[in-house]
């Protein structure tokens, strides 16, 4: 398995570099999915489940962002899809440039499909662009249906929000109709999917919009 | 319900700022506490405990730090308690410039234990010192036990690890012996406290450990 320490792009404009980055891959028709979330709300199980689902026909690579560790890169990995773990020196987010260079390291070309694993936070990834064409976040169900009110950057600014361990909602107090409308009180356009990634429930909505999102990338 | 707008300190050393905010404190008499950990993880549930638990003996203020939003003062203030928002202005941690600028808005020369609910996450805070006397973090069961292996820093700097949550234990595979013996690998001073807000279970070692401290701290 791959690591690679990431340092602090110097660049005049991480918003320059994102965009070439993002028209690069859309030109291989390869779609990049920025998961941003918490720590602790699932992401690696969510993709966990999208691999063992899309794996067979949609080749999918995966950047770990993390400031250490690389536990999740090796439970990636042990699906058979590639992967990368991309060490963030301490930062709490990665931009375009540290995503370029994760990228290169990894190797992409042959892929229709790279997650970018966000570090695990509902503050600085929503500050920095990537090159993604996606904004994904997710929300668990033990975290609170409050999480809006608290988070409005990263609730404005994704595509869509995955609510994760829906399979936990008898056990927490979690309204999600309020949830759902406090984030579209935020972002009107935000599209919605409540899933578990343990019973699969509601995963094949949100599997069907990523292949959605991919095929309209390779048409252009 | 008092709000602040918090800014960047300008200052030469926050370390600085932090121990001559530690010792003021101190020579009052009063205890401060740094409250940390990922959004939903359920700081404001355990300080919420805590004040019906001790409020009627411990004069108890709140500093309610995020992003945005009021939600969680106005639950502090519910119960009786001081509390300010302080509003942090797009960042992920307070240090001890803000801390001081809340204290002094909120007032707190009355007070016998200050509690600061840090912003969200479990990356910056671990950061920033803030004049506090105790570094707590919480750990939620549905957040899973690796965290430990994720968040090196936060572990390894704090005095105190609270593993909320524990009446979701029978639903989350959480293996409570492994998550105590990384984060006592990481941290070999550490104290840890399982507990549950929800039922009470664990609450009176935790709230006996902060009684403690905040005795030392009135007798030296």
């Amino acid at each position: 398995m791959k690591i690679i320490e990431l340092k602090k792009s110097v660049t005049a404009s991480n918003d320059a570099d994102a965009a070439a980055l993002q028209s690069e891959l859309a030109g291989k028709g390869i779609l990049m999915v920025n998961i941003m979330s918490s720590a602790g709300s699932g992401k690696t199980t969510l993709l966990e489940r999208i691999i063992e689902d899309l794996g067979r026909t949609v080749r999918i690579g995966v950047i770990e962002a993390d400031i250490d560790a690389s536990v999740d890169a090796e439970r990636i990995e042990q699906l058979g899809a590639r992967s990368i773990q991309a060490h963030t020196d301490g930062m709490c987010h990665v931009d375009a440039g540290m995503t370029r260079a994760a990228l290169d390291e990894m190797g992409s070309n042959d892929l229709d499909m790279i997650f970018l694993e966000n570090v695990g936070n509902l503050i600085c990834p929503a500050e920095y662009a990537t090159g993604s064409h996606l904004g994904v976040m997710l929300l668990s169900v033990p975290e609170g249906d409050d999480k809006p009110l608290k988070y409005p950057l990263m609730f404005s600014t994704s595509d869509a929000l995955v609510i994760t361990k829906t399979d936990a909602l008898e056990y927490f107090s979690f309204d999600m109709e309020k949830c759902m409308q406090r984030a579209r009180s935020l972002n009107d356009k935000i599209r919605i999917f409540p899933v578990s990634a343990k019973t699969g429930n509601g995963m094949k909505e949100f599997e069907e919009y990523l292949l959605a999102e991919m095929k309209s990338l390779k048409q252009v």
